[in-house]
């Protein structure tokens, strides 16, 4: 956290005005915040591009009777495992297995260690969520 | 247009310089500028969602020695003709031409007369882009 | 999980020659599970937009020294408590937490719970990462 | 174009059934050519993530009436001429325009000139659409 800085923008009345309604529909209780939110999703994107350090979880859902697929798991996320903070993990119903990789590192490497776990056999899906770390 | 409104925000320290810095590399000139943008964006996405008018193009390119695709591709444009500005062609190779239609209407049936053209047989890659109309 | 089915299909021979080299790159072992991820990701997008059932977590970053932020977080999170299975909670740094919260549910509700965190004072970032139960 | 090869695949038949839904509804009329269209947009994402040969669209829209705006999109467009097929403009209302600019090149480049106009002061939205080349 830092100081907070003050400055002017001029906008179209138009534009302010169509703003104002659609973050007034989110909740949002001021266009300070609503205009933060939008920066830091700008800049986080300039970050993954870069290959900057961000923390995130990757979330993916998979069928634990594939055979070898638990522990091909498990030697994945060893090998990375300077990468991963902790693991969630939730028995969805009988077959699916939803497991949660709270993750913080380099973008490019925690995309890889993602795609190393999204082709394995009886991996569903997978996705990457991150957000930068200031 | 319309009338210019000024007003204050505030914001972290930290962010505004790493936003300051990240402008600057794209060639925005001032912060109202690329703020503006970002709002841009955000209306849009919400006027998509809620079916409002846009105005923008379907960008595809297809094989014109598909039996039968020219007819279909005029047949299903006509349907839509009151969706459809103008249409640019352009011969990329032999085989191969990139089509970039005009649109401007209501969201929901500008994205049903791209499914239409998409799905032929021939149409090798399909885009819609658009913008909102204020 | 279900029975295997087995079909052909036909693709211009360039094409599957880059898809080969293509999903190789990413560590695939078969074209079969390659394009059960297309297949899954495509069917994915589509329950989202219908308002199905998804499973997922959301993923945020927070700074815990905001005023009333724990609270309200906590606050929210009961009020959807039947959409929520678990979170897990990560000490970035001296002011910043990594909070990630395991969920199942209608798609439209679990955005709606989403919206209501990422407006927070003191939220910085928020992305909800799903995937269908199937 | 090239010649048709044929192979089979083993898929979940849940999952298939749901795809067989799903593109019956979209209106394709083969599995083939679903498939066709999820591989291609796939390997479009790699060409341009590896900054290779595209061709598509600038879509945008602007505000005729800002000063030395039309001078500024001529002078950029004729820097980047040779990335540049032809233009196609449409005057949406008293003070907007649509302008959609076909052009085929390198990834990367052609990102540059979007980003280039996309600054400029009265430009207010723009939109790069991309299909690859083969």
């Amino acid at each position: 956290m830092s100081d907070l800085y003050r400055f002017g923008i001029s906008l179209d009345k138009d534009l302010i005005e169509a703003f104002d309604r659609h973050i007034k529909t989110q909740g949002y209780q001021s266009r300070s915040e609503a205009l933060r939110d939008l920066i830091r999703e700008e800049l986080l994107r300039k970050t993954r591009e870069e290959g900057g350090t961000v923390a995130g979880a990757i979330v993916m859902t998979y069928d634990h009777h594939k055979r070898e697929l638990v522990n091909r798991l498990l030697d994945i996320q060893h090998d990375f495992h300077d990468l991963i903070i902790s693991t969630q993990h939730v028995h969805l119903d009988h077959g699916n297995c939803l497991e949660v990789i709270a993750v913080k590192g380099s973008a490019p490497k925690i995309e890889k260690l993602a795609t190393n776990l999204k082709v394995l056999v009886g991996v569903k899906h997978l996705n990457l969520s991150v957000t930068a770390t200031d």
